[in-house]
This record gives C-alpha cells, structure tokens and sequence, in this order.
C-alpha cells in the first residue's frame, strides 16, 4: 500500500557546526518524512554539510548527514536553518555552490539567522527580507541594503524566501508547500504537524501584551525597549552603547539569547 | 554578561533508534538553550540513548547524546519525544529505569508516540491520555484501560502527561515551564520559538472544517479559495454571492466550519 518514491523537486537542508537542532528538524519534519499518501510527486530531502562530515549541533550533539556539497548543484531548493549572526562570512567552497544554484534557479529559503547567510552572499540586498526578531536590529545594521522587516514570520521574495526565528519557519515551508502543491496537501502537512490552521507571513513574531518580559539585566532591559519600539532603529551601536557593552560583546549576548546559530 | 549555568529540574529526553529529529528537537530547544537572562534558577537537559551511543534517528542520520540511563536516575522529568507504535515492547532496563524513576516523583511526558511507551509501563491505565490523531485508534485498540483522548491537544495528569503529535509537543512543554516558572517566562520562551499565543491543553488537534482536502460542496470550495488568497478582502456578502446562499445562511454556515465570524 506503499506509493511510489518521491520524484519531485530536491529540497537540500544545510547543516554546520553550531546549527540549531529545532530549525533544522523544520525542514526534516516539512520536507523529509515519509508521504506515500502523495505518491511519487512530493519532495525527496537530504541533509548536507560543507565536507558530508558529521557536524556539532548547537547543543553539542554530533549528528551525521547524507551528503557534501556536490548536492546542492542538483537542488531544486536549499534551506538555510541558520547562520552565524556574529560571524556570519561564507567559506568559498559554500558560497560558490550557492551562488550556482541561485544562479541556475533554485529557490533559496532562510529560518531565522539563516537570514546572515544570505546576506553575505549579497541575494537580499534591496529586497525586503526578515530574520529572528532578536537578529533583526543587527541584520539591518550589518547590511543596509536590506529592508528588513523585523516583526513579520517570513517574507517570500520568489527565488529568495527569509523567516523569522524558530517556529516561523514552519509557516514559510508550509507556504512553500502551498504554492508547489496547493492548498489541501499544505493542509495535510499541518494537520500531520497538529499545527493550528495557517499563520501569513505578515503576522506579527509576537505579541507582548501577552508575553511581559523578564528584566533582569541590562540587555533584557534594552530588549524589552525595542520590543516596545521595534520602529526605531536599533544599530548594534546604539545596543552598545546602551546596554554599556562593547559591540562585539552585546553582538555576542544578542546571538547568544536567540539560540538560532550559537556559533559565534 | 552571562547568568549562571541553570541549577533546577534536571530534564531527560530520551532518543532511540528510529527516534523523530522533530519532536527530539523540541524538548531541546525548550529547555535545553542557554537562557543567561533567567539565571540559575533554570532547567538542566540532556539528551540520553539506553547505554549512550549514538543513535539513528527516523531519517537516517546518527546522533550522538549525553549519557545513558543512569542519568534517569537523577532526573526530575524525562521526556519520550516518541516510540515505536507497532513495537512498543520496553527492554528491561529502560523499563527498570523509568518505573523507578516514576516511583520517586520523576514527571514523564511523552509527545506523539511517546505514549506508546507510558502504556506499556502500565502508566496510563484508568487515566485520559493523548498521542497523535494518527496513532490514537491503536494506543485505544491496544491499552483498553487507557481513556484515550484522540483530539485534544496534550493531557496533564500531574506526574504522568501525554500530548498529540509533533508540534503539540511544544504547547505541553510550555505548558510545563508556565507551572514550573509562571506565564511570564512562559511566554518569553514562546517568544522567542517565535510561537503565537498559548494553545489549550483541549483545543482540538485538527479543524478539518478550516482545511477542506475534498471540495465536497460549495461553501468548501469557497473557503480552499479563501485559504488560497488570504489577502484578498471576503466581506460576507461576497461569500453569500460567490456561494449562492443568503447572507444569514452563508454566515452561520461559516461560523460552523470556520469557529469565528467571516471577515466583514
């Protein structure tokens, strides 16, 4: 009773040392689990690293993968689940195959400091493009060609896709589904997924009138402000001087609070 | 800048070959990233497998893990992010460990499959329990003393809790840290996974009325097109229109399937 192996467009997840493990079981989960119910037209999935070596999760977990990057010239799709916001430059080798694969067609999608990768490699600039909001002041400030809309959970630039943190990248895959394969399929996928029916990619990230923060120091004390103000520009200078930490160090603190790229 | 290292509950999730990287993943990223800004007064995790190998996860890829079992013996709750529903015979030394780890006040919460697990302890007999919709007929067919629960959300029964598949996981676990630490961190963890408002424990897992996989009538039709241009404006007298209803008939139709009023 087993349908067809799947067929369809070769979705590539990438992981690397410091990835978060939750982003990067999104697309595991979205992409990669077993649908004979959609037969042989449904996404076929793997997970890469730079080298196919085994890489450390952000939690320190080693965990192995099914390829190197030989993989991404035949993707359809590669998913970015995360990046590092505080050092965020791409080795070569991974910038050239993402680059040819941008270059030939493949979409590319970011979760959360996904966003930084990117970024470096230039695909989001002049185009409106979001991260987790805990990275949103710092994308903006590191790179001002984007327009970065921090309190948004994705935006879909066509062949460039960006979310926020963690979760939102769910609602971008499943809005991926929805455009591949339509309405009711993307259903079946949250219905598997016991998610609740479908969050636009303009919902807020939060809503603080729901969630009062804890502060317990000076840096949650600023982030509770640009909380309060995410209009205002927030450069990591102004974080500084602020919160009275170096910009390395409040860089630092930033990323090491949203969990997303603990690699720093 | 950093808080202490995190001095509470010692949290234990349980990986096995064959174990879901989404729903491991999920007690990971609640209780297992570095959160500075609360202190010490935090969980503790680790991720253990039965002698503390590596294992294979659902996809294929090894993971290695923190320890083996007897870091049961020390835990204050352990999480069953799943198990395996067709085979759910527990060897006996994790069998040893998780009833003694019971019998000394340890929580155990399962997601997803994980019930399958507490069923074979004879942990769920005479109590409501949930699992995944997909799975809830066999824990039913199988454990008749358990009150299987097959459309709510998660079921907190003190010491012993159980919730539907995969994302829901992460509504019980919330669910947890609001009893633990209150609604104030609570909903900074859920901010921060980027997660809308809090989910009841009995909110039903799927609203198939929100997700019409066959167009069975006219009103179906409507809505999969609703769903599929959300920004479009579907004030209810277009609804009545475009279904050939009365404007009374096509609202209360609405409001049946959809649980809230159409968009005026």
């Amino acid at each position: 009773m087993h349908g067809s192996p799947p067929q369809g467009p070769l979705v590539v997840a990438l992981a690397f040392d410091g990835a978060p493990m939750f982003e990067l079981s999104i697309p595991a989960e979205i992409f990669g689990l077993p649908r004979p119910e959609f037969g042989a037209d449904w996404y076929r999935f793997a997970l890469v690293s730079a080298d196919g070596a085994m890489v450390r999760t952000g939690h320190g977990w080693e965990l192995s993968v099914d390829g190197d990057l030989t993989l991404l010239e035949r993707a359809d799709m590669i998913v970015i689940p995360g990046w590092r916001p505080a050092n965020p430059e791409v080795p070569a080798a991974l910038r050239a195959a993402m680059l040819a694969a941008h270059a030939r067609g493949a979409r590319l999608a970011s979760i959360c400091s996904g966003a930084f990768l990117l970024a470096e490699l230039g695909l989001l600039d002049g185009r409106r493009a979001t991260t987790h909001w805990l990275h949103a002041p710092l994308l903006a400030q590191r790179y001002p060609r984007i327009a970065v809309a921090s309190d948004i959970l994705y935006a879909d630039g066509g062949d460039v896709l960006t979310s926020a943190g963690s979760a939102a990248g769910i609602d971008l895959l499943l809005h991926i589904v929805r455009q591949d394969y339509g309405v009711a399929r993307a259903n079946a996928v949250a219905k598997r997924l016991v998610l609740p029916a479908q969050r636009e990619g303009d919902q807020r990230q939060y809503d603080d009138s729901l969630r009062p923060p804890q502060q317990t120091d000076r840096l949650a004390a600023l982030m509770a402000r640009i909380l309060e103000s995410p209009a205002e520009k927030w450069p990591v200078n102004r974080l500084a001087a602020e919160a009275g930490m170096s910009l390395r160090t409040v860089a630092r603190a930033f990323a090491a609070r949203a969990g997303c790229a603990p690699g720093t």
